[in-house]
């Protein structure tokens, strides 16, 4: 019976007394002189599999000889141990060496550095660590799918090539199809000729999906994007790459307050689902990359948010007795040793709200007071700011006021504008940086060791 | 009550006798002297509730005057109805105006062209062919997600910005930070200076996330991938777009029967999810855009897959009593025609193995023959291709053979080349066009109206 070796952690009594096969790569292998055992990964389990082999077996010594990463297949039978610190193991019956791995094989038994691994991303993810870290990337990833469809969402793919500079092309790379390696064609007046590119202007790759995303909320209520992001960046820090994928979702006929009851149901489905879902790689991290790991989860789970002003924020962090490298303003934003300090005032997750107008984007929706916007930042203890959002401005007018105000063209964005000439209402939304949130399930501290494959400033190798 | 208009559907008896309150977007408007009728949408669900108002509301004349697209909120009694079109309706006792829409929104109560509404993608989900569509395209993504998480694959979301220029840079687009307005760097020799470009040197746009996907179902033995594709071809069909989304699985320990099991089972649990889960819109969808889907798609439930080699194909194609545009070779590829010939024989799916090696691609496993690859299409009855897949060569040696015969450079891949060197398998993957897939299963004819907004050639509007 071919088998994964994650099913007999999930039910071995299916499997004591039977004969089962497995194919898998080979982590370890022992021997002495009559027997010895083999510790296999099959990939579908954090685990390995201990397999007992002895010289009965005709290709005994071959067997023992083999190097680690060889490829296997095994026939046994499946037997309970005694004492042991798994529960069963294999007892070989035939061992069939499928694909022996060279002997300069990187990952050998011991520690590897973090920076080290990165230089061998092709075979990190058959490390314990990576092993756990991607696995979990992956079932955030399916829950997070799962919290917004179950709750009637749109998924929406928004495009990611764009010709709207509403961004400010600064932090946006450019797509072309043009030689870059020869002059580029010139029109008549010596520019750039755009014409002979594929779209037949200039291009670029969106930072966001949310205007798109407004435009299908407008028809469906509640949609949600999840895809990856392209920012152009020059910046070399443990928090930020250039390729990485972001969750925003948006919602009709929701106001702030509506908005911040979603956001902290939403992370706590994830971080509910990822415990349930990946108890060994949760337990792995806490005992290996952040001490107290489940300990801070569980007690997020088990948290209602606080919900404050923006104002109120800066109240308590200049009543505070110490001294601050930025001093808070209540004008400006937060630093990260403010949104620190706040959300150990409160011992748990901190949601801060109206902002000041100036400091946050134009399409943030203008409170009455005139001076701030109903825009809203989620501070969780140990990372930060983990989510974005605001209600988005549904006044045409008072849209078309603060775009003029900074200089932005409105025609490149008619058709946003247009939700708000047809059918406007009180809508909201919010973004999630998905390796930001992976770097607080797990405890990991660079987000280049959250991502298959890291996309920063001059390194793109794989 | 606040209520969305999908839990009126869904459970009726819920709500009988009750006050419920809705927000949404008027359709249409009609009225008599006394009373009159707003049908009203909310984007949760398919279809409309029909709301009744009279001029014991203080607003009457107002309501009465509304234009589609404006948002209102509706307070009113849950009512049965007999012998009419939908089982309830809404008696109302209060109707808010949220947002009176401009009289001249393009959608007014008439059919409208495809051509024509593409150019208001950003309105054309609130009509009901869009509506359909679009939440087809979200429930079948996540069907996709469910069928890979549920039989224990690993998400893998691989890179799309690369620097291997491996797949031939014709097919991808150039990705720079350069300034494309002005002349670009140079260096000494008069060459560009990509020293100077984010990354430190010319970078593209993936068409694939295969081969990083190989790299970690060598870690996980079973993942896939679901993200943005972007190919820069200048080719101007129903069938192509310059960016879309695909679906990437590999598979350890996999050959190609083996494949060809999991890709009809897949298939068949998408169609399956998506007509269970959208019985509305795939109602609408074989009224309106092509009679006799369901039956198609059910026909695809209850058959099994035929399989047969390219070189059969050939056999049965030659025999046919009938002329050909492109006349059917053994060693060349199947034009629309043959397949849809091919489906029309068998008729259903037919799998079509063992392909010329001289027309397949470079990692595909050399089939003993010497001749042909372990590769497969998958061609189904009114869309032709919709799957492909194949074995991978495992064989460095072999793999190494066949890039020098065509030119390629290992070492820029030298990480694709290590998975043959380390723990080498039988393994196999496929690759599935989300946006072909859809057009499938909504009888859709152009790409352009299954993606929320499509990028082609000269087009990047919005």
């Amino acid at each position: 019976m071919e088998c994964e070796i994650k099913d007999f952690f999930a039910n071995p009594e299916n499997f004591y007394g039977k004969e089962v096969t497995i194919s898998g790569w080979i982590r370890t292998v022992r021997d002495s002189k009559t027997f010895g055992f083999l510790e296999i990964n099959d990939g579908s389990f954090f685990k390995n599999v201990q397999v007992v082999f002895d010289d009965k077996l005709e290709n005994f010594e071959k067997i023992c000889k083999l190097t680690i990463a060889s490829t296997v297949s095994v026939t046994g039978d499946f037997v309970k141990t005694e004492n042991a610190k798994q529960a069963f193991e294999i007892h070989a019956n035939k061992v069939e060496i499928l694909g022996e791995a060279d002997s300069d094989y990187p990952l050998q038994k011991k520690r590897h550095s973090f920076e080290y691994l990165r230089t061998i991303a092709h075979l990190r993810p058959r490390t314990n660590t990576f092993s756990a870290i991607f696995r979990i990337r992956s079932v955030a990833a399916f829950a997070i799918h799962e919290y917004f469809q179950n709750n009637g969402y749109v998924y929406v793919h928004t495009p990611i090539i764009t010709c709207a500079d509403c961004e400010g092309s600064a932090e946006m790379f450019k797509l072309t199809t043009m030689n870059l390696r020869e002059p580029l064609p010139v029109d008549e007046e010596g520019k750039t000729d755009f014409s002979q590119d594929l779209f037949g202007k200039e291009t670029y790759i969106t930072g966001s999906g949310q205007l798109h995303g407004e435009t299908f909320a407008a028809a469906f209520r509640k949609i949600y994007t999840f895809g990856p992001t392209l920012r152009s960046e020059n910046s070399n820090t443990k928090t930020h790459a250039n390729e990485f994928w972001m969750i925003e979702p948006e919602i009709s006929f929701c106001d702030l307050e509506q908005l911040m009851d979603i956001e902290e149901d939403c992370l706590k489905y994830i971080v509910q689902k990822v415990m349930e879902r990946c108890p060994e790689e949760i337990d792995f991290c806490d005992q290996f990359i952040e001490k107290g790991l489940k300990e801070k989860l569980n007690k997020l789970l088990n948290s209602s948010f606080v919900r404050i002003d923006h104002k109120e924020a800066i109240d308590i962090l200049k009543k505070a007795d110490r001294t601050w490298e930025f001093e808070p303003e209540y004008g400006e934003d937060l630093a990260k040793e403010h949104e620190k300090y706040i959300t150990e005032y409160f011992n748990g997750p901190v949601f801060v709200k109206n902002w000041p107008k100036d400091i946050k984007s134009y399409y943030m929706k203008l409170n009455p007071d005139g001076k701030t916007v109903a825009a809203v930042d989620l501070e969780v203890p140990g990372a930060g700011e983990i989510m974005g959002g605001s209600q988005r401005e549904d006044d045409l007018e008072k849209l078309q006021k603060v775009m003029k105000e900074r200089g932005m063209k409105e025609d490149q964005i008619y058709w946003y504008m247009d939700l708000r000439r047809y059918g406007t209402n009180v809508h909201a939304g919010f973004g999630l940086g998905f390796e930001r949130l992976l770097m607080y399930l797990t405890g990991m501290e660079n987000i280049r060791d959250v991502i298959p494959y890291p996309r920063t400033p001059n390194n793109c190798d794989f």
